[in-house]
């Protein structure tokens, strides 16, 4: 695919300054941009290589002031990165157009299939499942019984979601993701040993959420573990059974999430992080990788450590824990009288 | 499917109080307990709420006295926790009555199945492999050559087992967990890079062991990686090589233990905990969620912290981390002679 | 398969010492050995277990000086590990000889395939794909559009790779492993929601790679995500776009390196440690398991902590933390005048 200057800027509603019929046929970063390329500068510390790159086309934003000459055709838009990014899309989109059904795959007689959908070879569609319009489901796919997915949606290869289960629209889940195993549940009995605890609630996931590839999110034991809208949830996350998580929250990759906590919206939980079962986790909360969080937190908190506290106290703290040699030290000669 | 109070105390073997012709046909928690649900009362934080649900049925222990009328049936039993897991046990079991060979799958010539089992589309039997009776193999699993699997146990999805490994009876391994991968070993060379040291034990699963999504047990380099009768281990949990887990013992989510660590009999370890390798860990041991652990441990040693040690101890040392800027300020005070 | 001392010592270029003609059917440990097993003693710990053993080989140092008469045939080569090791692969070698092409699997018309390929069932190969010889492609792999893979690679079981990723000669990448899924890009928008920023990057495997069961690793939101020869990186390891990791670097499980991070060659990296993105980390930096790396390190650095910093300074601050309260109760007897 190529593209001209002028294309792009109508696309972007944006300004060329330079040849408007420059083409370009691939995308690149400034600092590795060469002839027929596509790059963009956002980051002002990437500033200098805009007078050196062989790029083709920069996106700037409307209030870049070049210093010296520019050999690129530039065009400018309100937002270099928010306009590249506009273009990523586009370009994915293009690219993206899997359609139609692949043999062998398999369909339960009594599933139901939307409109446009593609559907990857070796794909399995358990009894009564409901597909929307649009929907992408990769090969190596299993939908179990009763599951309801909504359009738009993208089941990446090899994801698996147990019976029961909702998906929104719009949604993009990864490959590996697990959706509605069985919560960890178990009651010890008599004979020291464990009983399971049936799991028979399921998992609904609103719309625009995003999971990345190999998380895991159990279905609840009674009720539904619920991932609110526009959720993003990035890669080997483990979301217990009756967790719900909050419009808008963002969980960066290897946290865990215990049973039956609540997270409120917008939140941004960094990598590494536990959180135990039973708390109620409020909005706008942020919490530093590798936390533990061991009890309820208030709207706005930001914490870190492990167990978690105010991340200004936490990293006081820190500071004197690196120096405590230094500290018993003081302590000892204090002791010694000054000696 | 609708039941009575009158049937459901029967399978219970306990005593209704009000209506016993009253029918449920859906389980609900005690607070979202609308007509026509079944919920129990175990909790006695949640006894409020049995006065005004609008459940049909509630199961109370025999020892519930209630305060104020109550508009729902009851059902006393000795411990309604209990008699409501057997409910959902019961439940789960006319819900999964999967059955039969889905076509298309793979069978080996030379692997034998058992009776009664259930083999769903694209699952795969290598050369040599022994399945039991009334197992149930979901779609998308792979077992590879020579696995042995046990009678009644269930493969979720996309569960891959690599040749040579024996799965014992009634265990339940949920999808995406891949037992056999190879042991992580590499021996340095001469030129600094790294010879792979082949990895030809196996994995063995005893009776009565549950998987969690996605966890990983890797094969021995010699010998066995064994998972002992009855132990529960929840998602994204890895287990190295030549590792063996004792009877009964409970691993939460994303823990990592390293590879010939022995752990011990009824231990319970929290979730994001690491424990390095060659170690020996007793019998009833239990381990703080994200602890390290660096050394053995006694039978019944409680321990936290990075690297771990007695949970008492760890709790006090953090208190005073949490409180190290004044501890500073104390000692600059007497640095100071007390101004 | 049987083997003599003999025949042995011949592919070990050893010497034997006591019958040549004792045969060998299988391995074990040396704790372990019984009539007909081989077995190796390499670490001294183990020696006394050398006069015991019922194993029929074993496998010694040069430089083994026997204290007490041995019952065992002796085989002496320059390393006992390495040479125990060599036999291994010999062994695994001869085990692992799946060949052809299985059906039903699926093979875009547009793909191209290598000689002596092992094709599993339910197996998927996209567009333009193009796998090299003696490639193993086991069950339920997904092969994405445009992917391109060496020589002599092997993909276990339910292997996703998506499209355009390039996967090297020579590695060997294990169950449920995801290469090429999204990496984590969203940018806020002015609904206080998220929007996606397309990721059309994609991975580049090189040669002589192992990548452990269950890891992902994500493509570059632009360009390339890295992973240079030699490389071995164990289970349920998470990798985001961008990330490049230098030669003959090793990565315990169960860590995480945020995007845009670059790792130096040879480095060993301990389980469950997280490094943020955006970071520079030098050659043959060592870092301890479950540490937090939070800023640049310099080449040969060894850091342990969550902030990490020097691991010999972590350890003595780490003791101390371990003794606050004594130290507590050391600046309350100074402040009462040492009453």
């Amino acid at each position: 695919m190529e593209f001209s200057a002028k294309q792009l800027a109508e696309i972007l509603n944006g300004e060329t300054e330079g040849n408007p019929d420059v083409l370009v046929h691939k995308l690149a970063k400034i600092e590795e941009g060469v002839e027929g390329s596509l790059t963009f500068l956002a980051n002002p510390q990437y500033t200098p290589y805009i007078y050196d790159t062989d790029a083709s086309i920069v996106i700037v934003s409307s209030s870049f002031v070049a210093e010296k000459p520019v050999k690129a055709t530039l065009i400018r838009v309100e937002d270099a990165y928010k306009g590249f990014a506009t273009l990523l899309d586009y370009y994915n989109q293009i690219k993206s157009k899997k359609a139609g059904i692949e043999q062998p795959s398999f369909v339960a007689e009594s599933a139901t299939l939307g409109e446009e959908i593609y559907l990857g070879a070796f794909a399995y569609i358990g009894e009564n499942a409901k597909i929307g319009n649009n929907v992408k489901i990769y090969p190596h796919c299993y939908i179990g019984d009763n599951v309801v997915i909504g359009d738009n949606t993208t089941l990446n290869s090899g994801v698996k979601i147990y019976s029961d289960c909702v998906i929104g629209s719009d949604c993009n889940i990864h490959s590996a993701v697990v959706i509605g195993g069985d919560g960890f549940g178990f009651a010890p009995n008599s004979a020291n040993q464990y009983d399971k605890v049936a799991q028979i609630g399921n998992v609904i996931i609103e719309d625009h959420v995003e999971v990345g590839a190999s998380s895991t999110i159990d279905r609840a034991t009674l009720g539904s573990t619920i991932i609110r809208r526009g959720v993003k949830i990035d890669n080997l996350i483990q979301i217990a059974h009756n967790v719900e998580v909050g419009e808008n929250t963002v969980i960066a990759a290897q946290t865990g999430i215990a049973g039956s906590t609540k997270i409120g919206k917008n939140c941004m939980i960094g990598g590494q992080v536990g959180i135990v079962g039973h708390l109620i986790i409020g909005d706008n909360v942020k919490i530093a990788a590798q936390s533990g969080i061991g009890s309820n937190l208030k709207d706005g908190e930001i914490v870190q450590g492990s167990p978690s506290f105010n991340i200004g106290e936490y990293k006081k703290s820190y500071v004197y824990f690196r120096k405590l040699p230094t500290l018993v030290d003081r302590i000892e000669k204090l002791e010694n009288n000054g000696k």
